[in-house]
C-alpha cells in the first residue's frame, strides 16, 4: 500500500470516527470548501447543507457504520475510493433507520499535503 | 478549458452518440478494461455485465439521453465528472422508462493516452 493510499484511508477512519461521536466540527476539516454530495432524488449539496442538517434533524444523531474500502485509487492530486458500507442512524428522538450500499468518492490532496473529501456519491438504500 | 477537458469530454460525447444508436461495440471500447459500475440496489458489475445487457434484455433498445457535463475536474491521469442526465429507453418490445439525475464518473488516462470511462457512479431515479 502506498503512502497516499494510506493518508486517503485514513481520512476516511477519521471520517467515520468523528460520525460515530457525532463531531460535526471534525468531519467539516475533512471536507474540501467545494465539497460535492450526491444523493439519489435531490440536486448535489454542498458543505453549507452538510453543517445545517448536522445542526438540525441530524442533531445529536448516533451513527453507526461498518465501512469496507474496497479500493483506493490514486493519480497526481487525486484519489477514488470504492466502499461497501452499512450504516444505522438513530436520531436523538429515537428513531432509528438502516441503509446499505456503495460510495464512490473522490479526495483531492490540498496545497499543504492534506487530503480531503471533494466529491461524494452515495448510492445506498434505505433497509425495511 | 485544458486539452485533457476537452478528451474527457469528447469520450462523453462518443459515449452518448453511441448509446444512441445501440452501438455496443463502440460503447465497449470506451471502457477501461477494469470497469466498475455501481448503481443502487445491486452489486458493482463491470465490462462483462454491460455487454451481456446489451446482447440480452437491452438488445436494439433505443436510448435518448439529455446530458449537462456540470464539471469536469483532471489531476494526473484522473478525470472526474459530475453528470447531470435525463434518459430515455425503450426496448425492442417497445417499453418506455425514463430516468434523471446525476452520474459521477473516474476516467483514467491510458498509456497510450486515450481517456477511458473507469468508474461510474449512477444515481438516476425513475421518473413516473
Amino acid at each position: 500500500m502506498t503512502t497516499d493510499e494510506q493518508a486517503v484511508r485514513a481520512v476516511i477512519d477519521r471520517w467515520l470516527c468523528s460520525s460515530a461521536a457525532a463531531d460535526v466540527d471534525t468531519m467539516l476539516t475533512l471536507l474540501a470548501d467545494d465539497m460535492v454530495f450526491i444523493v439519489p432524488g435531490q440536486p448535489p449539496f454542498g458543505k453549507e447543507e452538510f453543517k445545517a442538517a448536522w445542526d438540525g434533524p441530524m442533531k445529536g444523531a448516533k451513527v453507526v457504520a461498518d465501512a469496507d474500502v474496497e479500493e483506493v485509487l490514486v493519480s497526481g492530486d487525486f484519489g477514488c475510493t470504492r466502499t461497501r458500507l452499512a450504516v444505522q442512524i438513530t436520531t436523538a428522538e429515537g428513531e432509528t433507520s438502516r441503509a446499505k450500499g456503495y460510495t464512490l468518492t473522490l479526495f483531492r490532496r490540498q496545497s499543504d499535503g492534506r487530503w480531503l473529501f471533494a466529491r461524494d456519491a452515495n448510492l445506498l438504500t434505505p433497509e425495511g
